[in-house]
């Protein structure tokens, strides 16, 4: 979770909402991926995605099931469902979301009978420091 | 809706689940995406992200707000996930997904209080020729 941190400071300092993730395999990061919809000009260019798809990448293969995520927030419904279809093995999340969150808050999307693939799911893993860093963020720009 | 099938026959063709979708922007199409995730190794290449993903590459923003998204099947968790995040005006879509789509199955993703933007939505446009291609398709591989 230390280096999904690193990665959300980094996406504060490039002007992004500070949420970072990590993929690990076999005891070694192989991805990481920092929230950059507008910078990349991509709605869909969340930390998981971005971490998602560079592990896919890297890997050749379109599931990961061999693979953890760690995320330092909760994830939100579209990042759930690509976890899903990833068929990661474990989910880390840091801070909780009870506005866009879809593990725990709205749809809870890997309770619903329709998801296809649930990961073994951990919360609350460094979650100060990652709410915090996105308190510092929106006060900063209040 | 016409352009939107092509693209899904042109997936299936390449052995990936039949599923197309475009974007429309002032009656024009501007981006198409065919569902491909084992070709591209990215379990997030749904035909709906590849087409949002292009058209916000396109016009240099995260968001879509004058865009409609046109898809052949109902949106996965996921896609409907990044409609929202898009802040797409209008969804239309084809055949019913009971077994993923989370519009009208499972997560019910717009109807959730935590879904901060809801599309226009048209459902079951062009059903029996989406339907079709994806019944073809998983006949020919069993």
């Amino acid at each position: 979770m230390r280096a999904a941190l690193d990665v959300a400071a980094q996406a504060a300092a490039a002007g992004e909402v500070p949420v970072g993730a990590v993929v690990v395999r076999d005891g070694a990061i192989i991805a990481t991926g920092a929230n950059a919809p507008r910078r990349l000009h991509d709605p869909t260019a969340h930390a998981e995605i971005q971490a998602i798809r560079a592990a896919a990448n890297l890997l050749g293969r379109d599931r990961l099931e061999d693979c953890d995520l760690w995320v330092t927030l909760e994830p939100c419904a579209m990042c759930a469902g690509a976890i899903a279809h990833a068929r990661i093995a474990r989910l880390y999340y840091g801070a909780s979301d009870p506005k866009g969150g879809a593990v725990e808050h709205g749809p809870r999307f890997f309770a619903q009978p329709t998801c296809h693939h649930r990961p073994d799911i951990y919360a609350g893993i460094g979650e100060g420091e990652a709410a915090g860093l996105l308190r510092d963020f929106f006060t900063a720009r209040r």
